[in-house]
């Protein structure tokens, strides 16, 4: 059973474990400096697909199928798929998963989507109605940039502020069956509200998630107790340069210091100066492919062994951007021990 | 605690309850049979905003504050609200939602996202994780028909197998904490998979959701051994004429005959001839409202007392609908008692 703690936070009683996990990605994040903890990497960004959204979907087909063997189960086991992508309706989480038969929840929180889908399919097992679940999600830097920003063939300039979309997918199985002692096991998750400070800049996506991201860490700092010195390390998903500093600023006039012990998948992926990014990386396919490769292996390996994994989304549309709509956050929160 | 029952059911043992539903809905809707059931009609359907996607948020914040003050609480108690619609990036449910300060879980499943949120909630507060959430959802005829059809200017031809997209929200608080006797209560839920038949017309949507719809009632007959006919009523979500025809041959194949006590959202909520709405009506607000208003009323007055609610929706988006995909089906079902 869960337990709510404090205002927003829910313990998560039974402790489903990570049984597999899986990260895919394509060229650029090869050549970065996670590049030796990715299960599988693309040189071809289309990944022999007809289009660039198919090519998200087999992302997701890849990372789910090894995430599974890593876990030696097979589909037909899994009681839940929570997916979910950056494009118009989900479309390539449900391309990508349609053939694997699982019972599908699609799930839309942006950026923020990794953390979604591993709070659901944890509240989920520990409400005894799943025994396992999988929490999958991509970004596809070409399937995105059209999207959301311009045509690729336009090659528009990008700003100072602007984030890389990371082409990459990362799935995790979690289960209330543990197959192997060094697990890593959920134990809290706190599901964000929507803060929108009004910025509208949608080459500026770091300022837009940071204030969702401090009042999710701030809230659970409150509910649970405890304070910055007591993780690891404390991950955000993808806020980047600019985003990153805003945080820290940000938690620190709350009176929380992770200047020490925080980091962000936007800027482990991607050596930022010699690969051109920029304000650092982004997309669904950030905080997912980070997670499920560095972070993750090392949690079972014990070199990290409490973490906090914050997630951040910029819930903008290519409408309501084009309408000229604000961009609101939202960050979502799970918290990870190993099982050192 | 929730438990798996057969291959796919979900026993919600703790059976939250139905403390609070409402409906609004457009003009067309107000002036189909259904009128009197709705909490609020709007003559105006872009409801004073600027866009049709405002509007639909509009729809959503104000089901919610209905629903609400129905179920005599504030936002402040929800722990979590799950809600969707039909748009790119759901964003009309963001928007719509974000001022009501509630942890925001953003859902996609089409059509199916009525259905989609209740389990969630169901599933949730079974957990223990939440006392409280919301589940709603919208379409707004203007905002879908530009997004994923003509440009409303065009005044392009309807075939005779198209659906008129609902304008109209329909929100339900679900609750451990039960406020009136009379109220319903959730028994089984049942996540659907995604089905793909090769389906491709837009304008058939009956036709690719329904082969969704009877395996999801199929199942939920198989892992509950239950017959149709223990059931008072088998409500579909939008499947309007052509699906309903088609899911009611399928299921007879099977061998269960829907027959007798089958209906649909979509032949409920217009007069199909007379609002020349052609083979019925359509959106996540279709089944919303509809269930939102004659059935949960019929149910809190116990006139309808055991029924099963299958949401279907169709997976596509503007840009897989542009590259001439497939629109996979998904159906997720809803098992209500009343208090009767």
């Amino acid at each position: 059973m869960a337990k709510r703690i404090g205002e927003q936070t829910i313990l998560i009683e039974s402790n489903p474990k990570i049984i597999g996990f899986a990260s895919v990605v394509g060229k650029k994040e090869s050549e970065g400096p996670l590049s030796k903890y990715f299960d599988e990497t693309f040189e071809d960004t289309t990944l022999g697909q007809e289009t660039w959204e198919r090519s998200e979907g087999f992302l997701q087909k890849k990372a789910v199928k090894l995430a599974l063997k890593k876990a030696g189960m097979n589909a037909n086991k899994i009681n839940a798929i929570f997916a979910g992508d950056l494009l118009d309706q989900c479309i390539s989480s449900i391309f990508g998963i349609k053939e694997a038969r699982i019972p599908f929840l699609g799930q839309f929180g942006a950026c923020s989507t990794m953390a979604q889908t591993m709070i659901m399919s944890s509240i989920m097992i520990d409400s005894g109605a799943a025994e396992s679940c999988i929490a999958v999600t991509s970004s596809h830097f070409c399937a995105a940039e059209r999207q959301y920003r311009f045509p690729l063939e336009y090659g528009g300039q990008r700003t100072p502020t602007a984030q890389w979309t990371v082409t990459g997918s990362g799935a995790v199985v979690i289960s209330k069956n543990n197959n192997n002692s060094n697990n890593s096991s959920i134990e809290h998750v706190l599901i964000g509200k929507i803060e929108d400070l009004g910025v509208k800049d949608s080459s500026n996506m770091g300022a837009a998630m940071a204030p969702a991201a401090a009042r999710t860490i701030e809230r659970f700092f409150l509910d649970t107790k405890t304070l910055p010195k007591d993780y690891d390390l404390i991950l955000t998903g993808d806020l980047g340069e600019i985003g990153s500093e805003l945080l820290k600023k940000l938690l620190k006039n709350s009176n929380f210091n992770i200047y020490d012990n925080h980091n962000d998948c936007g800027l482990m992926i991607y050596e930022r100066e010699k690969q051109d990014v920029h304000a650092g990386g982004s997309g669904c396919g950030c905080s997912a492919s980070t997670l499920c490769s560095i972070i993750l292996q090392k949690m079972f390996n014990k070199e990290i062994n409490n973490i906090i994994f914050i997630a951040t989304g910029a819930l903008m549309s290519p409408t309501s951007f084009q309408q000229g709509e604000t961009i609101p956050g939202i960050a979502h929160l799970v918290h990870i021990k190993s099982a050192g």
